[in-house]
């Protein structure tokens, strides 16, 4: 079965030989076999295929990539949000709440709302979504973490170095050696990649290097949570360890950004936290300037940032951060797939995955010009409409 | 025929004798009769109905009042929008390329745009809009959008002073000699309402004066658009004719907040248009402590705000203009119907038009803790099902 794409007004490949920051073709159509992109070009040489579906003069782009969530939680944190809006200021203490919910709710509780999430992505358009434990801190409930988030997708994050477990308060060292000897043990089988949470009030840059060291040693990829709160170490150990990607990058010394750009480690931004916590946010432009690889997700997580929207995420960045609309969609789409080192997804061309976006809107522009707004027309994950 | 909408987490009334901001009532039900609300209050209190909707524990709250729109018109302006993402500022000036646009489409051309923006924002959940025209400038073309807006809506202002019309260049007295003579005799007969854009650029105190003294004259409400880019008279020529709302008030004298503080006028704030144009928030706290009754609007149109989202106008009040949750809420609903001054819409109770959203999400406070988010899970309008 073989399927036709055509009408597509503009057509988003992020393939670097077709020129311009997202490699566009106008006029375009693609022909998807099974769960693959077989074919790409303009609409008039378009090859026959089985059906044929019109998008009626749409943008049509890769499905987004969230590389960055914590999906897999208890309870909610309202109460909190609301506080903050009225003037307090975040801390990462709050993250201690939802364990507490989270280790209460059962496989099936936290399975539905795993359920939601997916439904909520794809009716948002995206197709491929990264999700962290973080909310267990214990061997039991960070290995049911990743477990349950395996069942979703194939990106799941050890984040055991969230926060110091609370039976472990003030004896952050020992809480390391669990992460890195028995819960790595347990999760390491469910997992693809290592992350920690490099912040003061976390864990410093000694603790977070032995939690990084030991997940690589078991195969697992590293990524980094680091620099929300301040211009710690986090990033130039990220650098030095070889991550896929160090995440939030808000506050950022001269040192740090060439590090980035002299690396193959790509920044991760997420403007969702600042907007949550009435932070101010990183500037885009200058990691863009200086030849840094820029994505953008959303942290989807119940303290410090419960958009899921990555459209939103893209409005934000081209109001706030300084990038272009074409530079967001690119970090939202290519750029997320980066920071997973998937060459499969981001990208619409032959062999890629048939995760496809097609939009209610001419141009992909539309995402920052029409901000708030459900663009959504369809979306094809692996090949299959899972929405429209 | 009557519905029984039961299992309702929050229900938000907006009735000020249940206290709160919202006057929010837990464990709630509602009854719907015909067009109508028959019925409102705890769910273990519900009478019988001929048939029962569940809500799952959802909040409820009354339809989005959107009381600001600019939606018939031709083309768009993203690549406009693109450029001032990159730098340009915004200006008046980018309005008459929308003119020339709205000029050459058909009458059908500006149906179909009205029909899918009427879908889109019940998807949304707006069940009341306003509609201005303002991109035509000539008698036949003013009288055109009015006509057109009123297939879909009631409350359509007469925005023929939106700018001087190019015919007219260099002569903007004899274009208000237009608007308050040919103009006017068109369009009244379609409009409820008069505005007028004063504002440098656009139209001075004295010209808004016989644009809005014309239209009071012919039985139109008064509205006005002012104070956006700079602090002029907009305000105290409103408060002086009693106008029903003076919109955007982004820039504020003392004396302008005092006047609104001691006027029956509603002060509507449009915060899309300082996300897509880059310009500073009003201070919406500073308007309500002084006693101010604020409204919030999407102002949607292609040039400085193309959104049409009401949550994302309530998530950016919380952000950036310093509103509670339920000040935002409140005055997305209750504010847009007292902008219209409308006492059948903006709540939930016994009398009141059957304008009913359902959220995806147990309170009201998730529309600022999701922003971005698609949380609109039913919508009727006039008791009809229109989402869901
Ligand atoms: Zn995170
Ligand atoms: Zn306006």
């Amino acid at each position: 079965m073989s399927e036709l794409l055509t009408g597509i007004g503009q057509l988003v490949t992020n393939d670097p030989d077709r020129g311009g920051t997202l490699g566009t073709i106008s006029d375009a159509a693609l022909v998807i076999e099974k769960d693959r992109i077989a074919w790409v070009g303009r609409a008039v040489d378009a090859p026959a295929a089985d059906t044929r579906t019109d998008a009626g003069g749409a943008a049509v782009m890769p499905g987004y990539v969230d590389s960055h969530t914590h999906l897999v939680f208890g309870g909610d944190r309202a109460a909190e949000f609301d506080a903050r809006m009225t003037g307090q200021r975040y801390s990462a203490g709050g993250i201690r709440s939802t364990v507490s919910a989270t280790r209460a709710a059962t496989d099936d509780e936290l399975r539905a709302r795993l359920a939601g999430f997916a439904t909520e992505l794809h009716a948002q358009g995206t197709t491929t979504v990264e999700i962290k434990s973080g909310y267990g801190l214990s061997v039991a409930d960070e290995e049911r973490l990743v477990r349950l988030a395996a069942e979703v997708t194939s990106e799941v994050t050890l984040l055991g170095a969230h926060v110091v477990a609370p039976e472990f308060a003030g004896r952050a060292d020992d809480y390391v050696d669990l992460v890195t000897g028995a819960m790595l043990d347990a999760c390491a089988p469910h997992s693809r990649w290592i992350d920690v949470f490099c912040e003061t009030g976390a864990f410093t840059v000694e603790q977070s290097r032995r939690v990084l060291e030991a997940g690589a040693a078991r195969g697992l990829g590293v990524r980094v949570h680091a620099n929300q709160l301040g211009a710690g170490g986090g990033v130039l150990l990220a650098v030095e360890l070889g991550a896929a990607s160090v995440d939030h990058c808000t506050v950022l010394s001269e040192d740090d950004v060439a590090a980035l750009a002299a690396s193959d480690t790509v920044c991760t931004l997420l403007p969702g936290v600042e907007f949550s916590t009435k932070q101010r946010y990183p500037d885009a432009r200058r990691l863009i300037d200086a030849g840094v690889t820029v994505a953008l997700a959303s942290d989807c997580n119940p303290g410090s940032s419960f958009t899921s929207s990555m459209a939103f995420c893209i409005a934000l960045a081209v109001r706030e951060m300084g990038m272009t609309p074409e530079q967001a969609v690119w970090a939202a789409t290519a750029g997320g797939a980066a920071a997973l080192q998937r060459t499969d997804i981001g990208r619409i061309g032959p062999g890629a995955r048939a995760d496809v976006l097609q939009l209610r809107a001419p141009s992909v522009g539309y995402l920052a010009y029409r901000p708030g707004v459900p663009l959504v027309a369809r979306v094809w994950k692996d090949g299959a409409l899972v929405v429209g």
